[in-house]
């Protein structure tokens, strides 16, 4: 019988593991290097906890049977989890808290009518208890380190702004609203042409489709809608935003106050990440300021701002694999210790325990078959393994170099 | 509302990740220096793959809702999950093969009839393609150096043969076999006493219970068994290894041929790892030898000699927390870097940045709250942070140092 993989299931033989860890290895010394500190959460959890910023639909979800009383799910992604730990399990801490995650998570995909399970790897983070503009660029600045890291230089960053979008799209009216939002989501500009809007409101719907471009042609834009006070407070707080990170010259910026994400959690800047070198866009990562999440899990229902991003592991893994920089080959043993006879055995242990036990990675194999000494070269050569260590029952060691 | 954790679920802050990290890298360190490679296999898996070695049964698994034509479980344990692995996806690779993993794993668990989720972190190796005596050996020197590598020195290691224990369990016939295997598990004298046997297959079964102790008294008293010439050459064989092993005196040695598991599939060496340090015996992992199972999952029923263990994390984690030797505290930041106005910001993300782009790991935080300057030099100080930089709109830092 052959046992299959589950569909959509993706196992890593050690060079896929290579290459996965050469990427979450730089991203966690960048992750350190801005003070974040690693957080793991379970892997299940309750749907109501997943479902609670109703950014997550049910049918995403994979499900668990028999969980009793608590209806189970595996996390389709992390900031959930998180929220709900720091409210219930970090009663108490200072903030601001700077977490970093790097795991994996599952969704249910839909394929020709059949559904799959998949699991993919994320690594982002979260920085909860600060707003305004100095965390704004904090994250920014940080997914911009992070791809700096990893070497990739040619990608450009969409920023909206939640909070401005929701707002001006409130001169609607309740009724209209959807259909306004859905229309300017979806580029569609005979909806809006067609909606029973007076002239004024179709100029506002028809400018804010728009708005999006070089960031100052998307101010000026908006600065012609009219703005009430707040409104205006907010466009004022990403100009200064918009001017710290260009004047960091780190990464081009497109401005799009028409970024409007199907319903989501978010209530300031948002965010993606895109790829520039494929044909395709490829959006690498996202993320955004959510100051009511945390409110939702929080047994007084305080509120803590926070603000966050994933980079998707497999995103950047396809991205990298075309500049060449991942590991091509797993590394090779430094040394294969040959036990000559059977009496050689406990000499070749200790010997190459002598030569592991150095403060530097000494990698070091046993030849376990017992074959002849050419079958041994060349499995050596074929491993590429440099040194040979043949052992005598006396333990005296006769050191070959294959190179 | 307050959204609680999944039952049984576990959530690791970033203290608690650290110390799992130190347990981690000590054993990732090991597994690297004996020419072991990672491998990650899938997380969801086809009930089939999971009980194809009969050692894992259906209630122990957490199955998911909905898998249309397949049913999928989470991993209860990973060898099963490398062994289709290699076999279906690594064919043409030469052996022996060195894999290691480091992942969780799920369990259902039955309390008072409820029943919870639970989620355990392992990490171990499967030496595939290599039987016989060095290959047992390789495996056993391993773990004991992954126990020295975390400082246990205070453990000892139990030592059986499931060939061995079954052959002998033959002479009793089909009918009363299961009886005495059950009777042996669980040192029930009274069953054996009452059984229908011989005097002869009595005084055997009497004996099997005893075959616990020290190498040599055990390796005697097998001896008095009348044995077939397969069985003593498999007890010549285990001879062998407690000889090449006890040489080494890396750790102590009981050996036990009445170690029975529950159905599995070790053919050949099974070991449990107990931790001494406790009143209660504590098993920190276990493993043992599996010439059958890759064969399971061949698709020409192909057989491959393999050997393997598995450390338990949390069973580490805790025999670790009484020596004192994991982290205490998190890694404070090395510096805390101040924009002192508005228009020190961009100087002072540049500043930052020009101390996180040193070669060592240098930690730096920003000041993201804009509080006044008693205050920050309370958080830097109840955050550990040894050094402030004080950043003014010309970009020139004033250095305060808080030690």
């Amino acid at each position: 019988m052959v046992y299959q993989p589950a569909a959509g299931a993706r196992d890593l033989l050690p060079l896929d593991v290579a290459k996965k860890r050469w990427i979450e290895d730089r991203l966690q010394q960048v992750f350190h290097r801005w003070g974040y500190h690693r957080i793991i959460t379970s892997t299940l959890e309750r749907m109501d906890t997943l479902m609670a910023g109703e950014a997550i639909q049910r049918q995403m979800v994979i499900q668990l049977q028999n969980s009793e009383d608590d209806e189970l799910g595996l996390r389709p992604e992390l900031t959930a989890s998180i929220a709900r730990t720091v409210v219930t399990r970090m009663a108490g801490v200072t903030y601001p808290q700077r977490l970093y995650y790097n795991a994996n998570v599952f969704r249910r995909t839909w394929e020709s009518r059949h559904n799959r399970q998949q699991e993919f790897y994320q690594a982002g983070v979260e920085l909860l208890g600060a707003g305004g503009l100095l965390a704004n660029a904090e994250v920014l600045l940080l997914v911009a380190d992070c791809l700096a890291a990893l070497g990739l230089r040619q990608w450009h960053l969409i920023l909206g702004e939640a909070g401005i979008t929701r707002s001006l799209l409130n001169a609607f009216g309740a009724n209209l609203q959807n259909k306004v939002r859905t229309a300017i989501a979806h580029l569609d500009r005979i909806t809006i042409d067609t909606l029973p809007l007076s002239d004024e409101l179709r100029d506002r719907a028809r400018i804010m489709m728009d708005l999006r471009g070089p960031s100052a042609e998307v101010l000026e834009k908006v600065s012609s809608l009219q703005l009430d006070e707040q409104q205006q407070q907010a466009i004022n707080n990403l100009k200064s935003l918009v001017e710290l990170l260009e004047s960091e010259k780190k990464f081009s910026l497109i401005l799009d106050l028409s970024l409007i994400q199907t319903i989501d959690y978010y209530t300031g800047i948002v965010f993606q990440v895109v790829n520039d070198t494929e044909s395709q866009a490829r959006i690498l990562g996202q993320g955004g300021r959510y100051d009511q999440l945390l409110g939702l899990y929080h047994p007084q229902g305080e509120n803590i701002p926070g603000i966050g991003f994933v980079l998707n592991i497999e995103d950047l893994y396809q991205v990298l694999l075309s500049t060449g920089q991942l590991p091509q080959t797993t590394p090779a043993s430094n040394w294969l210790v040959v036990p000559e006879t059977p009496s050689a055995d406990a000499p070749a242990f200790a010997y190459a325990q002598k030569l592991r036990d150095s403060t530097h990675l000494v990698r070091v194999e046993m030849d376990l078959l017992r074959t002849d000494a050419d079958t041994i070269r060349q499995y050596a050569r074929d491993r590429g393994i440099a040194q040979i260590a043949w052992i005598k029952a006396d333990g005296s060691p006769k050191i070959e170099s294959l190179r």
